[in-house]
């Protein structure tokens, strides 16, 4: 931890941003509440996402349970292969995160397998950190939380590990709901569980977390994007796996030189970059990283980390991934449930192939008035169906077995309307505590020499957009700041009230929570030349005007919607 | 199941409001997924919601974990309390809920021990529903899903019931917050979870849920509420709990005839009420029926259901308690930490009291340079902490034993400058996919005749709000009518555009969903007197006017402020 997060979590605490979990219950790793001020930012970073996408994108967003059964997570694969390698310690039974221990002799130590780390132990000798004791056999821990579902001979359950699987179960309701059109884009924000060994770095990594996921499928031979020329000249910083240098490029060259693999995931690694620096992240400090090809998924066509530059280190915050047909494959094949687009060719298409054909002479004589349904059953048979030199059809629930005397099996043309396509998914899924910590950190700002501390946050995302004081209260100050207070707070735009201490005192408190502007009612809103005016000040200059009192609703929505404060 | 609970489920499943989960893999009884239409439905919801507590009342919104430690649930009471009876089938080992198999026997089976249950099984000759097997003891199974944190000797954890004890065990945080001044008011929306026996009535009971709850925590000795005058005039239809009879009286009446114990809990009764009719519910299918004895938790002062009519009969969707002290009593005894607030009296108090004085001239002598400090200690000691006539007091870290000779115990006047009492805690609980499937419910209308259906949502929660077709696609109609889709369309303001099919169908299409108005774009907006308008249509009326194709989006916002169509 650096001096940073320190105080960034000691504000944070202190003014009801976030709360370490359960403190009055000795607290559990890994788990953070949102206080007040915690959750509208958060949830001003979630309507900011919605905007992007819902408004922006028209996608569509839907909201799935949390407790799955098994199935779910053994066809995603989270069942056999989510899981990280633990080794109890033999004398104090303590558990670890096996490659945690031989970081400082490895530069990846998280892709060493149990043999080679339980080698790596009696190489170096590592023993229990705690008690020294003589560490066991590195095993894997499957990191999803596991549960029953019902009493009885119950359903093993899980709690979800990400939110996209509840968009893939639901694929073929989303695809009716899109009348059987792709593209077809989904989000969904919510909870993910991920039960660590050993959380650490605070808000990195919890047990407990919150998405913002976005699914896209998408025809897997057309991965152009309509709105791609709109943004094909933009830069991104980029780190490809090639080599260790980051290069900036335009969105164009990136994918004419083959770095990102296509424009539809071009196109929304950009839209992942404009969200993030609208919510106010450093574009200096926020790059786009290719997984290495021994860190991506084996399904996975390309992947991008966008990660940005924090205390910690360059942290991941949002993957931007091309995951190819895997997801609705492997559904498909577990559940024994066709999960394909019908994609229609332009023009009808004619195609030669083998066809089993009727011989009708032979079965007119031979089955009368049941030759004709014999006869369609026989050519509604692919060539596969002939077992034998035999095909058995079934016709008023009579099975009948035929021999080649009355079929056969030819080369014939036949129009083809469409055909049926496995969708590709393109996945931007975004770490919603990670992002609202980095929110945080790059708008932290701390001067040391006055001892005082601004959070520059965007108006967008700020919690308190408004603070409202009464100069003392007393004399009608407090009517009239209380009277502007009611004006302008909504569930939206919150405002905050404080009648309490010097103004110097109130401005800072409000500058150390972010909030861009505050209006103090003083004797001359009373009477004078000024009667009716307020004062408003710029929390990012300063700067103070006079606006009138009865106008503060209206003047802070044009500064919400973009005004700059110096045209006021 | 009645009629429209099968229509309407119908609809909502084919138009994408809520989905059986997942179905891919057999279902899970009492888990529903949100479609697009149902996720936007619901959201706006709980945007009403917020804009009714947040806004309205100035309270402040957290969001705390799901997976809590057991501490939690064993302080809460729900680890002991929170179970139904089952019994297991000795033959074929199926589960069911044994109140429900003596269901026909008793008016109030859910109150019967298990003792009770097995005799009752045993006199009625009741067996497996199922297989007709003898049935197994009655026993308690705790609802509550359980599951494990971390590994190895992991602490166990439950998926909470409600997301109340979130805010209790954050109340010192909140209290500080809200600068420990009461009342103080919290609201928390998310997940809870029950893990039913047998789940039934589709979304009246389900495995996994969502709340909105509130928790207000007021000064014991002050329930009256600053703005009750307010609505003091206001009826509510009331079901006491000391007859049959339904009563409709005014709030103020409520409560001075005892009806409802005070001003606070009859007041939020009300903001219930407003809330719940400015989401579409009926008033005339609205009632409160207050919890009788044996229903009501012991340690709740008063409580009251809001219960709306639906073809399942009079259901609960929100509860209005006034839990008393329980709640913080508990978690301050559990966690063994100081959870009151301490009231400050409007003057201080005189009060006389057994205090523990020091005899300094005894002390000095013996002490010399320390006695100064251990009179000091001594002083600050209670009567309670004399024991077998001595005090032991710790002086720079050294404990020190003193005698009878060394203080004594005395009648003293102190002055007091307030109190430190339990907050109350009123709690208006609201059941968030009960209230949505209500909304619906009471929007529903279907004329068999014409086979036609009509949701009569309000535009307020209305998921789209505006669709938009051009008459043809081609002729620029469509360039028309996708560019008004583009301008009206938001993640708040949903726009639906829709090409296909006839006009009508594509009415029909919108009025099944309660998208309260449609804009058409056909010739007469590209040329003649009419150029530059096209059509709205009022889902309600089937009215029709033409507005200016560039007003469209401020003439929906107008609507959605409250402009009635007739004024347009």
């Amino acid at each position: 931890m650096t001096e940073i997060n320190n105080d960034l979590l000691s504000v944070c605490k202190r003014r009801g941003f976030i709360w370490p979990s359960f403190e009055l219950y000795g607290g559990v790793a890994g788990m953070f509440d949102y206080g007040p001020l915690g959750f509208s930012l958060r949830n001003n970073i979630v309507d900011t996402w919605r905007d992007v996408y819902k408004g922006g994108e028209g996608f569509v967003e839907i909201d799935s349970e949390t407790v799955n059964p098994r199935e779910v997570f053994k066809a995603s694969g989270h069942v056999d292969e989510f899981a990280d390698l633990i080794t109890y310690c033999t004398k104090c039974n303590l558990p670890f995160r096996a490659d945690h221990l031989v970081k400082e002799f490895y530069n990846n130590p998280d892709v060493l397998t149990p043999k080679e780390l339980d080698d790596s132990f009696a190489k170096h000798g590592i023993s229990c950190p705690e008690c020294k004791g003589r560490l066991g056999p590195v095993e894997e821990f499957n990191l999803m939380f596991k549960t029953s579902i019902g009493p009885g001979s119950s359903r093993v359950g899980y709690l979800r590990p990400e939110t996209a699987q509840g968009i893939f179960v639901n694929f073929l309701n989303l695809y009716r709901y899109n009348r059987e059109k792709l593209p077809l884009g989904v989000i969904q924000t919510g909870r993910g569980y991920r039960n660590e060994i050993a959380p650490r770095q605070g808000m990195i990594r919890m047990r407990e977390f919150n998405m913002m996921e976005v699914e896209l499928f998408v025809d897997p031979e057309d991965k152009d994007w309509a709105r791609f020329p709109e943004v094909a000249d933009q830069k991104l910083d980029l780190v490809p796996n090639t080599g260790e240098e980051a290069i900036t490029v335009t969105l164009e060259e990136a994918v004419e030189k083959g770095i990102i693999a296509n424009r539809v995931l071009a196109y929304f690694i950009y839209v992942t970059k404009k969200f993030l620096t609208r919510l106010g992240i450093d574009e200096s400090r926020l790059r786009f990283r290719q997984h290495l090809s021994d860190e991506m998924a084996h399904y996975a066509a390309d992947c991008w980390d966008a990660e940005i530059l924090l205390s910690y280190g360059w942290i991941e915050v949002t993957g931007i991934a091309d995951r190819g047909c895997w997801d609705l494959s492997r559904h498909a094949q577990f559940s024994g449930t066709d999960l394909t687009h019908f994609k229609k060719f332009d023009e009808p298409k004619e195609v030669e192939c083998d066809k089993v054909k009727a011989r009708h002479k032979a079965l007119g004589p031979a089955y009368k008035g049941k030759a004709k349904a014999i006869a369609d059953a026989l050519e509604a048979k692919n060539p596969s169906d002939v077992r034998d030199g035999k095909v058995t059809v079934s016709v008023d629930g009579e099975d009948i077995v035929l021999g080649s005397e009355f079929f056969e099996v030819a080369r014939a043309k036949e129009k083809l309307s469409g055909e049926r396509v496995v969708p590709h998914v393109i996945e931007p899924s975004h770490g919603l505590d990670r992002i609202f910590y980095s929110v945080l950190e790059h708008a932290y700002s701390y001067d040391s020499k006055e001892d005082y501390t601004v959070l520059r946050l965007r108006p967008e995302v700020a919690p308190i957009k408004v603070g409202v004081f009464p100069l003392m209260e007393k004399d009608g100050l407090d009517v009239l700041a209380q009277r502007i207070h009611h004006d302008v707070h909504s569930h939206r735009v919150e405002a905050y009230y404080d009648g309490a201490g010097t103004i110097g005192k109130r401005y800072a408190r409000m500058d150390e929570v972010g909030t861009p502007w505050c209006i103090t009612v003083d004797y001359d809103s009373l009477e004078g030349p000024q009667k009716g005016t307020v004062t408003i000040r710029d929390r990012d200059s300063g700067t103070q005007k006079r606006v009138a009192a009865d106008s503060v609703s209206t003047v802070i929505d044009a500064l919400l919607g973009g005004k700059s404060f110096f045209e006021l």
